[in-house]
């Protein structure tokens, strides 16, 4: 995939010559990249180089940035009229099964993070409409809702949404109180909230503009409670007036996602066709019989809320653009802005010149890189679990834990970043014109939005014991726990592709004699998955011993490893990052790419190895002079990658017409 | 100053019974709190209780806080009109030297930490306008200023700016380049600003209310610059129009802090009178001769500067109030929210229950505590420094360090945590009636205003070498270096007053034989000193090295020192505050007071010091299983805490009238 131009390809005039290490991109949109950067830009969009391209070209400024200072209502308006501007044009509303076409699930994701290049309260509206209303749709409805709803929502002609949080239960959505009956009688389903705590809230659409709404509900059957299931229900009339027992609320101002309209829903007693169930797991037949696929309720609805994988997929990525954006604003800035006097020059030392920015600005850089690879990797995953003919469990199941795993270290990652990038820009980086502070508020919801970033920690945790006890049985048998633990984690997929490079990475690193060079890609993988393994492990012994307790004793038990639990899930997450951004540096064919790539590659992993090294001196997986040359190595990396950081940033995929910064266009 | 409190002065009717643990504050805004949340309070609120509960009892919730929804033009209006009807109460504009009354400090810092229970905004304008632009003349002029000026600023009929930043120079404040050049034949002074970058930036009160300034510049007199001054500029007439030769310019729209009008302001050569400068430590006589009485520009550039501490004490401090407030309603929820079920209970568990959910409140709690003691120290060392008859240089050299050093790990510290506790309350956290919101974009900026946190950093780490090359002469003897590391950091206040009881703390835990418990103050104490001894004696050795170089050598030695320097910054402030949180656990005499502070004090320096364990174990301070044990400490530290979390809370010090949470309000 490396893209190398030839001066045939460039779009000067015969006889301009192009500066030194810059070529016009065969983009639309005419962008102007050095030649790296061009290059790292193809590497980084890997497998979705084309289509992320043309995207980005398609994106108008005027359309997809909003102004800081509109009030809330102006911010609302803005977003749901530039939103069916985009849906016209097909940019928001890709890869649905409508018109005869099949899904493509690949074309739906990069339209969602290609939005996220713009403002993210229209990101977001658009993965409301597309992604969640339309996605439940989608993948819980059957024949007649794909006929008869799915183009109406994929034209926007019918907004509706996602109700699924209620105000007493966020992440605990197995326990939600709305009622959905099946009254025998009528033929219908009685939608209804019991109780203020049923109170479906933080709704997005369902403010102002939702008509129609997915609502989670617990299923109830002849008095037999089938657990959640999802039915459609109308909210408003064709004038956008409340329908008869349904009562909206507005959540009002927020802390960003202004242009948001979320709210809160609640049901008297409302009554729904039987075909407005979305039945393809669970339903009512006819004769008022409950049938299902899966015997299971439990089975059931995990593989309900599986198939709405993709959101949580989107989500991670989109916050993951906001960081690039707002890495490459600071950048740029960097490179321009100077403060105290240089020696020997009258102009003064550039920020980016300074050691201490750089080691703000260029391991954050690394990491967005490694994160770009992997989810690009879970992108994949995603098109062959989607549009698989036949539902495979374990994929499945990979999958989740994947997006979830990587949802969080995204959106934690991203408001990090932004609020590093808006200090390194000083006081310019807080007037809204430099565009950095929109993106700190729109992002933070991020952490806690498509699933808590704490909760999500401990259901990847769970993926991957579950994973390895269903592979090895039982629990309590010591030796098949540390045989167990070496496999942790290792998905299906990923043992059948990427883990051949870098197990011969690893195994060479184990066989070499004296000491491993520190940036020793081996070493770093070996690492990783010593340290993944260990806390897997040791977390997995623990557990056996809480699994003979029982009531408060057993919740103090399992509590008592809550940080345990997190832990394992981030060095899990950061072994599965690493492993992708590995993968991605040896599929780099041209040269001099693969070169810059490699050292990014070596700062993220001795960035993160640094950060950790507390661990890794405790278990003597390190010594206490390789940690101080873990230290060192991360500065002198810093070093070695500031000449190429302009090109890292063109490499980070961020068109400059949207980066949306007063500060960068004067000098 | 322990406050128990006797039936006798219980609000109680007779024949009333409290709730058990429960009593009436003796404060006349009827407060109840638990015994132990009041003498928690009593003893963090330290020399200063007195002043601080009248404070918070004076300040209605109608006039401090702020709708989160107001547009930019709204916020303005809203933050002058309220910061006048707090002028006129008395309660902003407190400790300044007019009709007759002295000075006082701690009157001052102790009003604009208690607006900080309130709207920033509104509290920000305060500070620009008594403690910016009022403090430059109080502080840099002398009588003709304080009689003539500071009274029309005191009652706000003069609002003013504090006009140091320029576009070209941040915190470059020796080279900014406006100019303030005296004309020997008008006997007036010109200020210009000869270019573009000399425009004064992100001036408060500049874009509206402001109709004068202190305006920063390099005097020069015949042709020679005398270096940076500061000199009354008018800037509008009584209609609020600008005068001639001042432009006026918007910064607009921000990340937060919407009440205040930031703005922009260049001269083209206008003249002021003779008398306008402020002329304390440098001034031109009548016949037009420079007089100063210190004889080197830049240590007069420095003496001026010092002498405007008091905002960055008052900066850090109300970063550090912003942090309590955040800690209090997440800590509040935590105890009222509910999810997922709990064993044998229909309600479900508490999120304060949960092990991950104290892992962020409590350490964050304890880490307010101590930084609170801190500023305890700092406020009593600012009132001797500014206070005093004569000016001490040292002393003045030692709190300016400190108010640099503490001013970073409260806005850092304050960030971070608002941003954990708007995660650690979901959903409900991002909505603004919760009132999390707010405050994470207010407290934004702190980390860079006042002075940059990565620039103070250095000049934290430059004072503490330069405080021990001035004790102990040639750094190029290792010898002296060595002891002079031993030193490092010691005050003058420091030597002579809570040094004692952490000297014998330490001591005693230096003579134990076998292993230290981990939970000996001694030890804490001893690790933080180890650290920055070896830290500091690190850097003075490369330090050393770097010396020899010139040039762009000189450049690329010291620079890769930077985050070294940094590093040194933080252990120290991270052992000064340990310090001061010592001496504050000591003097208090309620036992039961005394143990709760005491595990507080404990959870501050394990997880600080589990947070940094890479750093002991790499340099052989800590064993691995001694490191380990730390860690599980502090989990166990947070399960004994946990049953107090609402007495911490109330101990912190943020009346629940002024918490402006919807979602704490219904159940």
């Amino acid at each position: 995939m490396t893209r190398t131009m030839t001066e045939h390809e460039s779009e000067l005039a015969p006889g301009e010559q192009a500066p030194a290490g810059v070529v016009a991109m065969a983009t639309t949109d005419q962008e102007q990249l050095s030649e790296l950067g061009a290059s790292l830009r193809t590497a980084l969009d890997g497998p979705y180089a084309e289509g992320r391209a043309a995207g980005r070209a398609e994106l108008n400024p005027e359309d997809v940035l909003r102004d800081d200072g509109q009030s809330m209502a102006e911010a609302r308006a803005w977003t749901f009229a530039k939103l069916q501007l985009l849906t016209d044009r097909g940019l928001a509303n890709a890869g649905f099964p409508i018109d005869g076409k099949p899904a493509d699930t690949a074309a739906a994701v990069i339209a969602f993070e290609t939005l996220a290049h713009g403002d993210l309260s229209l990101t977001i509206k658009s993965g409301v409409q597309f992604g969640l209303w339309g996605g439940a749709v989608q993948n819980l409805g059957t024949a007649y809702h794909l006929t008869e709803w799915l183009p109406k929502i994929v034209s926007l002609e019918l907004p509706g949404c996602f109700a699924m949080t209620e105000v007493g239960h966020g992440s605990d959505v197995q326990n939600l109180e709305t009622t959905v009956s099946w009254d025998r009688s009528s033929k219908e389903f009685v939608i209804d909230s019991p109780r203020p705590t049923a109170t479906k809230t933080y709704i997005g659409n369902a403010a102002v503009d939702g008509r129609m709404a997915a609502v989670f509900g617990q299923l109830v059957v002849s008095g037999t409670n089938h657990g959640i299931h999802v039915v459609m229900v109308p909210l408003r009339d064709a004038d956008n007036n409340p329908l008869p027992g349904v009562n909206l609320g507005d959540n009002g101002h927020k802390g960003g996602l202004l242009g948001i309209d979320n709210g809160t829903i609640s049901f008297d007693q409302v009554r729904v066709p039987r075909e407005y169930l979305l039945n393809r797991y669970g339903g009512v037949s006819e004769d008022g019989e409950y049938v299902s696929a899966i015997a299971s309720d439990n089975a059931r609805f995990f593989t309900m809320l599986g198939t709405l994988v993709r959101g949580r997929v989107c989500v991670g990525a989109s916050a993951g653009i906001t960081a690039r954006k707002a890495l490459s604003i600071a950048t740029r800035y960097a490179e321009q802005r100077r403060q105290f006097p240089a020696p020997g020059s009258e102009k003064g030392v550039l920020l980016m010149d300074y050691l201490s920015h750089q080691r703000k600005l260029l391991p954050a850089i690394a990491t967005s890189y490694a994160l770009g690879f992997a989810h690009n990797e879970s992108v994949e995953m995603l098109v062959r679990v989607q549009e698989a003919e036949v539902r495979d469990d374990l994929r499945s199941r990979e999958l989740e834990a994947r997006a979830a795993a990587l949802k969080v270290m995204h959106s934690r990652f991203a408001n990090d970043t932004v609020q590093m990038c808006r200090e390194a820009c000083g006081g310019a980086g807080f007037i809204s014109e430099n565009g950095l502070t929109t993106l700190r508020r729109d992002v933070d919801v991020f952490a806690t939005f498509e699933g808590d970033n704490t909760v999500l920690e401990q259901l990847v945790t769970k993926a991957q014991l579950l994973e390895y006890r269903q592979m090895w049985g039982d629990l309590d048998m010591l030796g098949t726990v540390q045989q167990a633990a070496s496999m942790v984690g290792r998905t299906v997929m990923e043992r059948s592709t990427g883990r051949v490079v870098i197990e011969r990475l690893v195994s060479a690193a184990k066989r070499r004699t004296g000491e491993v060079p520190v940036r020793d890609r081996g070493w770093h993988a070996w690492m990783f998955e010593e340290r993944e393994q260990h806390v897997v492990e040791g977390l997995a012994n623990r557990m056996r011993a809480a699994r003979k307790t029982r009531g408060q004793d057993a919740f103090d038990a399992y509590n008592a490893l809550q940080d345990h639990m997190v832990y394992a899930a981030r060095v899990h997450t950061e072994r599965v990052v690493l492993d992708a951004f590995i993968v991605g540096v040896e599929s780099c064919e041209d040269e001099a790419t693969h070169a810059v790539l490699n050292r990014l590659c070596d700062l993220y992993a001795l960035s993160r190895l640094e950060a950790d090294r507390g661990w890794f001196l405790e278990h003597n997986r390190m010594s206490a002079s390789r940690s101080k040359r873990v230290v060192r190595t991360v500065n002198e990396l810093c070093s070695k990658l500031r000449p190429d950081a302009l090109a890292l940033i063109e490499g980070l995929g961020i068109p400059e017409k949207l980066l949306d910064s007063q500060m960068l266009r004067t000098d």
